[in-house]
C-alpha cells in the first residue's frame, strides 16, 4: 500500500470538508447560534490538527497507485471524513451521543437519510444546513470533487482513475470522456446546474429560502434529510410535485445529460437503463394507484402521493409526503422491491442500480439459452454493445456480496428484538441508502431505538451501499491478501 | 424437442406413480375407507387412459436426447405427475377444491410440506399414507427411481445423464460412479436402508406403526407432512430426538454415505460442505439456546426444541415440535436465514444448498483477491479440487435467478394483503421446500387462506425450488429459444 500518498489524499479531503463547513458556520454566526458556532470551530481545530499531522508524516513516498489502493483510499477517506464530520453535531451537543452523531453523518454522506433524531425542527439552522449539505457532497462524491478542482500534481493517471472508479456508482465508468479529470468537472457542473434549477423551482412555490436550499441538497444527493419533522408532507402539492420531478432527474445516469448537451438525443432515448428506470417508475405508480383505491379522497391526491413515494424510494432519496407504512401490503411490497433495484448507475442514487439489474436479467437469460444450446456462443448486449464477460461476472458477484451482507446484517440487527419487517426493511433502507423503512423504522419513526451494535452494523451497510461494497470489503480484507 | 421420447418417458413415470399408489389403496381397502378407495380407483383409470394415449401416440421417433430435453422432460413429468397425483385427494372429496389438492400434492412431491389443510387427523389412512409417501418418492426423485429400475432400452447415455442431472439437487452430479444407472440404484439403496432404520428407531419409541412409517417418509424426503395436527409436538422427547437425528442424516450429501461404504472415512471427515452443514447446525443451535433463555422450563427442553427446529428448517423438512413463531426475533431471523441456505447438495433436502453457499462465498473472496491483485491468476478450490469457471458462473447465475424469483413471487403473493413477514416467509418456505413460514403461515397455521393466484405462484415456487430453477425456466422459455 502507498500509505504516504493515501495520507496526503486524506488530508486534502479533510481540508475540503472543513471548507465545506464554512457556510454552515456563517449561518450559525448570523443566527447567533452559539452552541453550533462552538461545534464548528472545535471541528475546524481538530481537522486542522489531523490534516497537519497527516501532511507532516506523509511526505515523499513512491508515485505508483494501484486499484487496491484506490479502493482502500476511498473507504478510508469516507470513514475518517465521517468520524470528523459528525463533530459539529456532537460538540454543539445538539446530538449528545457520539455514536448517534456518527450514524447521522454517515447517513448524510452516504445519502441514506436514515435519522436517529425524533424531530429536527429544534436543531439550529447551521447544523441543519450541514446535515443537508452532507447529502449534496456525498451524492456526487467528495473525491470526485477533489479530482475536479485540484490540479493533477501527482503525474499518474492511475491515481485519478482508480479513485473515480471506486467512488462512482454503477457497474461501469469512464463512459463520458477519456480524460478523467475532465469527466469529474463535467459531472459537477451538471450537478450544480441541476441543483440550482431545483432551488429556483422550489422558490417559485413560495418555499422559504433556507428550506429550499436544504431540500434541494437532500434531493440532489438523493439523500432525504429534511428540515421539517413531517419531511415534505407539510409543503404545498406544487412543491411535492417539484420534488418528485427532481428526485427522478437526479436518479438518471448523468452521462445522459452529457449526451443531451452533445445533442445526441437519440442515444439517450434508446438507452436501455433509462427505459427500465422510467418503465419501473410508471409501472409501479400505476400498480400502487390501483392498490390505493379509496385510500385518498381524490385520484389526483393518490397520484401525487404514489408518484412521490415511488420516486423517493426508487431514487433512494427517502423523503415522504405520507405515511406509506399504512398503505396496503401490495403497495408496501412494491416499495420494498424498488428499494433493492434503486436508481440508474452514474446518478447520485443508491441501490443495486437499474443497469446492474438489467445485466443480471440479461445474463440469466443468456445462461438459459446456454443450457438450451450449449454449443452456440451467446453474448449479452446492452445498448447494442457487447458486454464483456468480466463485467457480467462482477455484476453477478456483486449480487452475491449484496445478498450475503443483507443476510448477515439482518441477523445482527435482529438481536435487538424488533419485528422481522422492521429489521429487514431497516437493513434494506440503510444498505440501499434510502432512509426510512417500515414499521418501527417507518417514515414517521427513526433509528434511535436500535442498540449501538445495530447502529454500527447499519453504518457499515450505509457505507458499503454507497461505495458499492467492494472498496469496503477490500479494506477489510487488505491485511490478509496483500 | 424429442417429443416422442418425452411422451414415452412421461407414460412410464405415470405407471410408476400408479404402482406407488397401490399400498395406499390396500390401506384404504383394509380400513374400509370407501371414499378413498373410489378416489384411488378413479385415479388408476385416468392414469391408465393418459398413459395409454401417450404410449400410442409416441411410438418411434429419433434416438437423440439433449440437455434441454432432459430439463424440459423433468419439468413436464413433475407437473403432470402432480396434476394426476392429486386426484385421490380430490376424487375422494377429502380435499374438495382441486387447486388445494394440487397444492397439497406439489407440496408433497417437492418435499415442501406446506399444507392447505387446517387439520389432518380427519383424513382417511389411505390418503394420509399417499400424502406422506409423496415426500418419500419426491425426495430422491421419481425419474431417478425409474432410471434405477428400468433397463436402459434407450441406448443413449445422454438420456440417463441429462435426466439425472436435471432432477438431482445441488450444483454437481456424477461424483459417485461414472455409470449413471448404477448411481441411481446406489442412491436408492442407501435411501431405502436409511428409511428402514428410521422406522425401526421410531418403533422403538412405541410409535404406532402407521405413524412411524408416515413420519419416516416425511423425514426421509425432508418433506414435513405429519399424520397429527400438532406435527411432532405430541410425541415423546425420544421420538422428537430420533427425528432430529434422522432429519440431519437425510440432509447430508448421499455421496458421503457411499464414501463411508467404500471405507473412505477421511474424505468424508474433510468434506467442506459437510463441515459447513454441521457447523451451521451447531452454531445456530447454540445461538438460539442463548436467545431462548427462560423461554422453556429446563435447558434440556430448550435444547431439544432448538435442535429439532434448526434441523427441521436447515434440512427443509418443516416438522415442528413447538410454535417457533412465538420465539424471539433473533431466533426467528436465524431460522429465516437457514431457510435460504438449506441442506447439502445430493441430499433430499432443499434450499440453496450448503455447497452452493460455499461456492458463492469462495467466488466472492476470489473476486476480492482479483480486485487486489488483478494480474495474478486466482482459482477457487473446494475439497482440494479446483472448481471450474463454468460451475462458478452457474452458481452465481443461480443466485440471480433465485433472487429474481423470490422478488417476483413476493410481489404477486402480497396482492392478498397479508403481512410482509407472512408473504416473505411463505415464499421462502415454499421456494426452499420447507413448509411452514411465520405469522399467518406459521407452524400452527396453513396456506388455505391464500387466493388461487397466490397458490399457483407458490406451486411454481415449490417446483422451481425442488428442480433447482433451471428445468422450470427452460420449460417456460423453450418456445422462444428453440
Amino acid at each position: 500500500m502507498n500509505y504516504k500518498m493515501m495520507g496526503r489524499l486524506l488530508a486534502q479531503i479533510l481540508i475540503v470538508e472543513a471548507v465545506f463547513m464554512i457556510p454552515a458556520l456563517i449561518i450559525s454566526l448570523v443566527g447567533g447560534e452559539q452552541q453550533a458556532v462552538k461545534g464548528f470551530i472545535g471541528t475546524f481545530i481538530i481537522i486542522a490538527v489531523v490534516a497537519g499531522i497527516l501532511l507532516g508524516l506523509c511526505r515523499g513516498g513512491r508515485k505508483g497507485f494501484y486499484a487496491r489502493e484506490g479502493m482502500a483510499s476511498v473507504a478510508v477517506c469516507w470513514i475518517v471524513m465521517s468520524i470528523l464530520g459528525c463533530l459539529p453535531f456532537y460538540l454543539s451537543r445538539e446530538i449528545p451521543s457520539y455514536i448517534d452523531a456518527f450514524f447521522e453523518i454517515v447517513s448524510g454522506f452516504t445519502t441514506t437519510g436514515a435519522s436517529i433524531l425524533p424531530e429536527v425542527e429544534s436543531l439550529s439552522k447551521g447544523i441543519l444546513y450541514w446535515r443537508s449539505f452532507s447529502h449534496w457532497v456525498g451524492g456526487m462524491g467528495v473525491l470526485v470533487f477533489l479530482l475536479a478542482i485540484v490540479p493533477a500534481d501527482e503525474k499518474n493517471s492511475g491515481f485519478t482513475m482508480h479513485l473515480l472508479r471506486a467512488e462512482s456508482p454503477g457497474p461501469d465508468v469512464g463512459k463520458l470522456v477519456p480524460r478523467m479529470r475532465k469527466t469529474a468537472s463535467i459531472l459537477y457542473i451538471i450537478y450544480i446546474v441541476l441543483t440550482i434549477l431545483n432551488i429556483i423551482f422550489l422558490l417559485m412555490g413560495d418555499m422559504p429560502v433556507f428550506d429550499a436550499v436544504c431540500t434541494a441538497f437532500g434531493t440532489a444527493g438523493t439523500g432525504g434529510f429534511g428540515v421539517r419533522n413531517d419531511s415534505i408532507a407539510g409543503y404545498s402539492p406544487y412543491i411535492q410535485n417539484v420534488c418528485t420531478v427532481f428526485m427522478m432527474l437526479f436518479g438518471v445516469n448523468f452521462s445522459c445529460y452529457f449526451l443531451l448537451l452533445m445533442k445526441q438525443v437519440r442515444s439517450v432515448l434508446v438507452d436501455e437503463e433509462l427505459r427500465l428506470y422510467l418503465g419501473l417508475f410508471l409501472g409501479s405508480v400505476i400498480l400502487i394507484l390501483l392498490d390505493l383505491r379509496g385510500f385518498y379522497d381524490t385520484l389526483g391526491e393518490a397520484l401525487r402521493h404514489a408518484a412521490f413515494q415511488v420516486a423517493s424510494i426508487m431514487t433512494t432519496t427517502g423523503f415522504a409526503t405520507t405515511d406509506f407504512d399504512l398503505w396496503p401490503s401490495f403497495s408496501k411490497s412494491i416499495l420494498l422491491c424498488l428499494m433493492v433495484v434503486g436508481a440508474c448507475a452514474g446518478s447520485t442514487g443508491g441501490g443495486m442500480k437499474c443497469a446492474r439489474f438489467l445485466l443480471l436479467v440479461k445474463s440469466l437469460k443468456r445462461n438459459i439459452r446456454k443450457f438450451i444450446h450449449p454449443q452456440r456462443v451467446q453474448v449479452v448486449r446492452c445498448n447494442n454493445r457487447i458486454i464483456g464477460e468480466r463485467v457480467l461476472e462482477n455484476t453477478n458477484i456483486y449480487l452475491t456480496a449484496y445478498v450475503l451482507i443483507v443476510l448477515v446484517s439482518f441477523l445482527l440487527v435482529s438481536l435487538d428484538g424488533f419485528s422481522i419487517t422492521t429489521n429487514f426493511s431497516a437493513v434494506l433502507a440503510c444498505f440501499n441508502n434510502i432512509g426510512p423503512g417500515l414499521e418501527a423504522v417507518g417514515p414517521t419513526c427513526n433509528y434511535s431505538s436500535y442498540s449501538v451494535l445495530s447502529k454500527l452494523v447499519l453504518i457499515f451497510d450505509m457505507l458499503a451501499g454507497r461505495l458499492e461494497i467492494f472498496p469496503i470489503l477490500t479494506l477489510l480484507s487488505s491485511r490478509r491478501y496483500t
